[in-house]
């Protein structure tokens, strides 16, 4: 029997039946992919499960017509390795010919955590965008905004905040007690500009109507739907549907949910070698035997050991996965070795992405003021 | 017995008791004015009748410091003779030097009256601000704005929304309630849009900290109140209190409130002749007695005589205005002849006025896009 658990936009607990969250959300699962999609670990493993409306973007590739992808970031906390594996989303899109819309959301910092607008430009730019920089971001087709400062073209920004304004007349109170729980000036207003961020590339001002897919974590559909239903009632302008994808959570180390706040439960990307094996050893949860004797016997379980599980993001090899996958499940490799192969891999990507990360801070200009 | 009364931005009604209201609002009798006040007839004859906070612009007049004077207007229904007389009030404050801030409500517009950006354009432009040229306002020191499109410079515009977004975590739930009644998404939105109206000048981007006078009728206290608390929770940047002036209401002309929806309550800017002496002659409220005799004998009640309440707004000369009273009073002056006086001195003030919109329709371009 499955135990209980609970998913929303802020909280995530228990062991998640995503089946179950399919039905309940009433998303669909992400079905047969062109084989560009291959390319993507991502999609390639299924760690993307779920879409809506999500035709519309592979129409859109299929066709070479324009289409934009949205996210947004909160910038509290360090990035850590599970920011980095959603990144290599961001960066495949734009590959794909996506023009990138990144919010750095200090508007809902300054509501939700009371951190100033300074501090989240300052942690914005050390943690985020210098390392979505290094994880292959380019300058070109991306725009990344702070909510705060839309843009310095008078224009741009008055459609930005003026859409946010006018969407409060097509959303109820309830509906925003529905999404948020108890209501605060504050939330409804964050709520309200990030409506505004998946919806504003689609303005006049912006790229005018054009699909936008918005990747999230499963607990941030409530924010979709909101989005949605906002969407669908404006009539001027008349927005494309937003299209999104769910991908499953990237499991803490210690074998909880990964969380900026707890020290154990991520690798962050400016980690040195002795202290990514120090955690590893010490932190990684395992599915393996209390005993070498009792593990060669009896095998151990993959499918909650969060070395392996962190392997399947990191390594590109499927042959190679399979492989340990089958030794660890018969007792061939041990827990040890395991988590040896996953402080390897973690320690060439982060020794790589580290050099990365220093030329990576010459090029914060051209994103941020070009 | 003073009938009930209720005074709140929605609703007016009744005889008010202004001493009443003074007390329950915690306002202040205006006291002692520089003599430069008795130019403007509304102070000198105590049509503004409260303040809060005003001694931090006298005291800006009296040592020739900057100061700014907000507004609002809401681009709804016809620009009539109440809106004119209150004009007065801001051509005089441009006179003694302050810079005028005059925000066009359309964001307002569009929540509380489900009217377009575009029409409200129209209208604010059309009705307002060419009335207000023509009543004296002059381009320099005059920044006039749409809510949805605060300035075609990103800087400015980004400030202002960006204090709109900010002010709503210095805001409780329950406050907006008790200002607002009922509350929706759009009310919250407008609410807070119109407090970083009030508090916008002072921010860098525009003028820096510098005393802000807000002149208002006594039913508009609510939103000072909510601008006045916010502007004291909130620590960076740090607002000079706003400061603020209550003037009566001007009587309707049919003895009620004077409404755009209700044309036998105001005479339009754009009347003609006829109309104004056919609208005096039916529809404005008499303090005169029934019949001649009896009106030569009792004589009339100029206190509740709307014709001669107007005249107060009009009449320029003090000891012209008095003996009007007085013969009123006595009985000397027939309600016809009263009527006619206001007649004439309407009919020369609209004459004049219809010359002065058609130069002014050349000048909104200095206005909105200096």
């Amino acid at each position: 029997m499955k135990e209980k658990f609970v998913v929303t936009p802020w909280e995530v607990k228990g062991n998640i039946d995503y089946d179950k969250l399919i039905k309940e959300f009433g998303i669909q699962p992400v079905g047969d992919l062109p084989s560009i999609f291959n390319t993507n670990l991502l999609f390639r493993r299924k760690k993307i499960f779920a879409q809506r409306d999500f035709s519309r973007i592979l129409d859109a590739i299929k066709q070479k017509k324009p289409f934009v992808m949205m996210t947004g970031l909160m910038p509290t906390g360090k990035f850590h390795i599970g920011h980095a594996i959603l990144a290599q989303q961001f960066v495949f899109y734009q590959n794909l010919g996506a023009k990138l819309y990144i919010a750095v959301a200090d508007i809902e910092a300054y509501h939700a955590r009371e951190q100033s607008l300074e501090e989240s430009r300052e942690k914005a730019i050390d943690q985020y965008i210098t390392n979505y920089i290094a994880l292959g971001l380019k300058p070109k087709n991306c725009e990344i905004y702070f909510q705060s400062q839309r843009s310095k073209d008078g224009k741009k920004s008055n459609a930005y905040y003026r859409l946010q304004n006018l969407l409060a007349r097509h959303a109820t109170y309830n509906e925003f007690r529905a999404v948020y729980g108890e209501i605060t000036p504050g939330k409804m207003l964050s709520g309200l500009l990030q409506a505004s961020d998946m919806l504003h590339p689609q303005l006049q001002e912006f790229e005018g109507p054009v699909p936008v897919v918005v990747p999230v974590g499963v607990d941030q559909d409530p924010h979709i739907r909101l989005a949605r239903d906002l969407a669908s009632r404006i009539k001027t302008p008349k927005f494309i549907q937003i299209s999104s994808t769910y991908h499953f959570f990237v499991p803490g180390l210690n074998g909880g949910k990964m969380s900026s706040s707890d020290p154990t439960s991520f690798i962050a990307l400016t980690d040195d070698e002795k202290t990514v094996a120090k955690k590893v050893m010490k932190y990684a949860f395992s599915g393996g035997q209390p005993t070498i004797e009792e593990h060669r016997k009896k095998g151990g379980n993959p499918d909650i050991d969060v070395s392996y599980q962190w392997l399947t993001f990191f390594e590109e090899d499927d042959n190679k996965l399979k492989r340990i996958y089958e030794d660890y499940k018969s007792g061939k490799l041990l827990t040890g070795e395991l988590k040896q192969i996953l402080i390897e891999k973690l320690t060439k990507f982060l020794k790589d992405h580290q050099q990365k990360r220093e030329k990576a801070k010459d090029q914060i200009d051209k994103f941020l003021f070009k």
